[in-house]
């Protein structure tokens, strides 16, 4: 296919970044059912790394093979397949060139004592497996946050002379945050401007809530009438703190919930402009054919069909 | 335009530097409005890092733009335009030649648990984004700040060596500092005598308060007859600290107030000898109309025509 | 589209590379009107070194710009379109993502006083450049040829190591050869052989005459009876020392010829066996609409619909 | 100044470069009395290093001094001043910022026995000098192009990295040429072209006379009926060789001639569609007031008033 | 003793290098009997490599010992002493602080079969070993002179990075030059001038002849009137190559001659502005208070008192 006006004018926002990186954008915006659409939805499988296999894989055993995500997200017609070293080893040979693959290259696990992550694999592992992009995860508010982001300083720019794109997970977590800080309106906010600040190409966020949490945050939200009452103004507002939608964003699926209310989610995101969905539990966890058949759904929505 | 007797007189202070450092340090100071005064007025914009992007932008959604400030920086004929990576990344290619940028190297949020920033840049960075200078901000005082130091001490040593120059933000904050210590006369005075010594080209310090905050110091002030009793005396002294004049120092906004208070405030700096201002939040926080109008008033100011 | 069987069974011939090189095959192999088939057409243009640029392109002047080689390929949905660095870095940003590219890392002129390239650009550049092989040319034969295959050696491995695929130009020129030897059979049947034993993924030759130029392979394909009378025989036989079809070998268009000739020969190689065309001077030195017409006949042809 | 559209849109050109080299490009665009226009007047001065200290300086022995060069650059509003180490060392400081520099990196002398340059200066002298571009020259058809080549595609790829431009002085010489065929046509088009393969930003090349030199090129220019019958219909064949006007190409001055002479000449590029000239020996072998007053005229020819 | 105004003016020249460079000319033109006076009069022991132990050290068997010349020098109060490796190692650690040295990186022998020398130290031999400066011979001319101008350009970009200062001796040989040509008053000039662009701190060429070698040269000198009939012109004219006197020269003793006619050779080397003399075998092959008294005497020339 080639390349749309719409992805055209996406990659003319990264001005400043070599061909080689943009070709990689490129590959991930035109592949899939959405491919050309400048709408993503990529598949992530850290699960296990973050919560261990049978909470992760027990509920769908087949997904404790490598191979099944990969041919889950080559069938769906997703745009890219994210996950960690191992997985991407143990099946990038056979599903080489069948879809854009993201190296996830830092990750967390559950029997942490800290709110940090361990880098799990390097640049140089993204090149000879193929993949389009490096993924990684910042903590922002977490203790070690300023050491994440010098992990992930380095690790960018390694990745961009190689012409590779890069994808930050931007998670608040950890320090003065509670709960309900790490999904309020204005840290999800400032959670994508930092990723968008880092020099991220793709920025990874939570759907956030209405609550305000930061006291100095929530009075400017107040006084400037900032409207966050519904999902799409929210996402529309996370959109501009990710340089008035000159930086892609894409949402995960937040808390559990029924597949109205997911698809209900989608609708948010997609009328508030989110350049789309990364979605891992809600996909693996469920048998092949009803994840198919959410993924369909869930494309069909982005492409304004549902 | 030539290199005006003030610049090259200017230049000749930093006799150490190679022919690159200089000839970038003139780049910032003959451009402009200003250009070949010897003043300066730069447009930084790391709000966002520091505040989050709703407290930074929302006031003038423009701004979540980063090409709305190259814009308005080369508009109203300011000196340089200072940001971090993502920002300068975002515009470079479109302004590439059109004004000097300063690359933020390093950066802090509100949601840290200490007073540290992460460096979240490189010099490398700097080169191929085409900036004149890095920028890095120290926090004398803080427990943080020997690590601070010698991380700027690697970084200027490197910048130094490719032909750039080096701007230290040096604001006193945390350890055994209060509120009044972290613009008290004296510790402002230390702080931009302390990024000279630290080998800065360019300082940026907050106006000190006629408060004396080390016992130790105010014993000498009182003694010696040191007149601090006007903001002219007291920024006249701040030169003083930064190697008797011979270091260039650019000094921040302070607290919001209004425009007359705002004009007076850069009088005193202007008359205390400042080279000049470096304003944020009150150029970008007022609609763009009211910030050009703003800064040609400044800009006027320093060339004494108001 | 999904990885086809052929393609796969093509990709696991190249059993010891890494998935990143596997991809990057596949990107070329998955390309175009062709794409899946197992066969390919790909553009070179690598004639203006070779030939300077009046001889290249005064027959078609809108091929003195970069733009307009990789609008054909695109148009003409060909597999891949291979180029100097020049060339590359004049539209790859334009065309970042649209179709797979080779970087040619080695040139001669007709300037030259020996048989011999210059490598003109670096495995470096392929990745910032995004472009999915490096394309080298070897002179089997000529005095410079054992310096030529340590240099491929080289940019192989290193190519290899970032996931790059490799395409070898197997060009009998110099030394001993006459101008017969240069297109002979059994000299033409090694050149191939010898780009596989380099380590080549993707292998240029020239179809072969029916003539047999030293003696000692002389006697040996008499005493074999290989039969080498027709076209197809002779592409068949080439393809076999190409480890037995166990790499990919593209033909270039050899001599002008009409129109009908040349449909003709590509027939023969079809027939033979051969993975596709490589077909630069034919293509860009004719009017685009021809052009176009022509390489939609090449592709029906290699679709069996011709 | 601001970034004229016409200085915009070249640098639109290069469009795989990053932004410190398109600013690199714009400083020598936008500098001096040409600033903005898209043409360029380069001072030259490796005259020394070719021909020895008083075929260059003797007749205007003020020349023997290197910072007669930077001031007579300066004070005629050229765009950038070019030569060796040694000199830009021995006023680098004291014109820091005045002016833009190219430090030329290799260097030949008459004492020679081959066609070859010595690389006499490095990418990093050229960021410790404040330069904004390095310049190289290769001479097409010498026994040792090739490796005059692949010094360039190493020196180029580092300069790049840094966001330093890239000029390349393209001079047919040795070999099979002879004086004829150094200037031939066909060779001058050749030379721009490869070097323009070569990556280069800015091309440097002699204005061709109407000779045509290789037999095969003569055969095709005769063909295609190409009119290279006046100075500017060759000129404009040179810019079509340099992708079409895709590259910077700047002309020297060629033989000895009157002043008459020279300003047709240079009409004769002007009409053609060159960038501009860079003129060493007919500048600074004239005293100071003749030489400011013949840049005047040069100046006014291409900024079409005379 | 305070740096005079003379030698103030003299590091000026040298104004794009760091200070420690300029510290390590000043520790030079400082030291010893002509200290502050901007004249230099060096001892350099290279003669052994040259010519072997015998030819060099026979006449004066006590100059076997290193420990000699560097006592040498310091009694007669020189400014530096310059010797290869072996010789400073011998006597470096006796001799600390005692006198500025020069280590000469490349030495020849007369055993050679090509006009070229070996590299025999390096950069941080000279560190190691307290010199002042490193020594580099080149020979232009020769056909090996771009390998040995490639190897300064590598050791004085080192060297002046660690603040070490450069001294190339210029001489011409081999390739093309006949004997006349080697001490040619044109071919040194053009010796001088080769070594002040090749970036050079201080310069030691042979006082040339009346000879004018290169025709093309020879046509420009009788053009311009260039007055070379006396000594003190000829050398006025060489300092005029050196970058119109921005560069130190110092000139080699020439041919042997009796003591008065040496003494009148140094008379007009002072008179035509040279900055002083660097002797060797007229030094060390006499007794030592014989050589004590000749320099005394030649001190006294360059002091005006003789």
């Amino acid at each position: 296919m080639k390349i749309t006006r719409t992805v055209k004018k996406i990659l003319d926002n990264y001005e400043s970044d070599n061909p080689g990186t943009k070709g990689n954008l490129a590959r991930m915006l035109m592949h899939g059912k959405l491919g050309g659409s400048g709408k993503m939805v990529i598949l992530p499988v850290d699960q296990g790394f973050e919560h261990g296999p049978a909470r992760s894989f027990a509920p769908n055993p087949d997904a404790y093979d490598p191979h099944y995500h990969y041919q889950l997200a080559v069938d769906a017609g997703l745009n890219a397949y994210a996950a960690p070293l191992g997985p991407l080893e143990a099946g990038a040979d056979s599903f080489a060139g069948a879809i854009p693959t993201i190296l996830k290259v830092n990750s967390a696990n559950s029997l942490s004592t800290n709110k940090d992550q361990a880098v799990t694999a390097s640049v140089k592992d993204a090149l000879r497996l193929g993949c389009a992009a490096i993924g990684f995860t910042i903590y922002p508010g977490s203790e070690d946050q300023y050491a994440m982001f010098e992990e992930i300083r380095d690790m960018a720019s390694e990745a961009k002379s190689y012409g590779l794109a890069v994808v930050v997970w931007s998670y608040p977590r950890g320090g003065k945050l509670d709960k309900a800080g790490e999904t309020a309106m204005d840290v999800c906010a400032y959670a994508a401007h930092m990723a968008a600040l880092l020099g991220a190409h793709i920025i990874k966020v939570k759907p956030p809530t209405d609550v305000l949490w930061q006291p100095e945050a929530k009075a400017v939200y107040e006084k400037q009438n900032i409207d966050i009452s519904t999902l799409p103004k929210r996402i529309a507002h996370v959109m501009q703190a990710a340089f008035n939608n000159r930086r892609i964003v894409v949402f995960s699926g937040g808390e559990a919930k029924d597949l109205d209310g997911l698809y209900n989610e989608i609708r948010g995101l997609r009328d508030g402009g989110a350049n789309g969905s990364i979605i891992g539990r809600n996909t693996f966890q469920r048998p092949r054919d009803q994840a198919l058949d959410m993924l369909d759904k869930i494309i069909a929505i982005y492409q304004g069909k549902m």
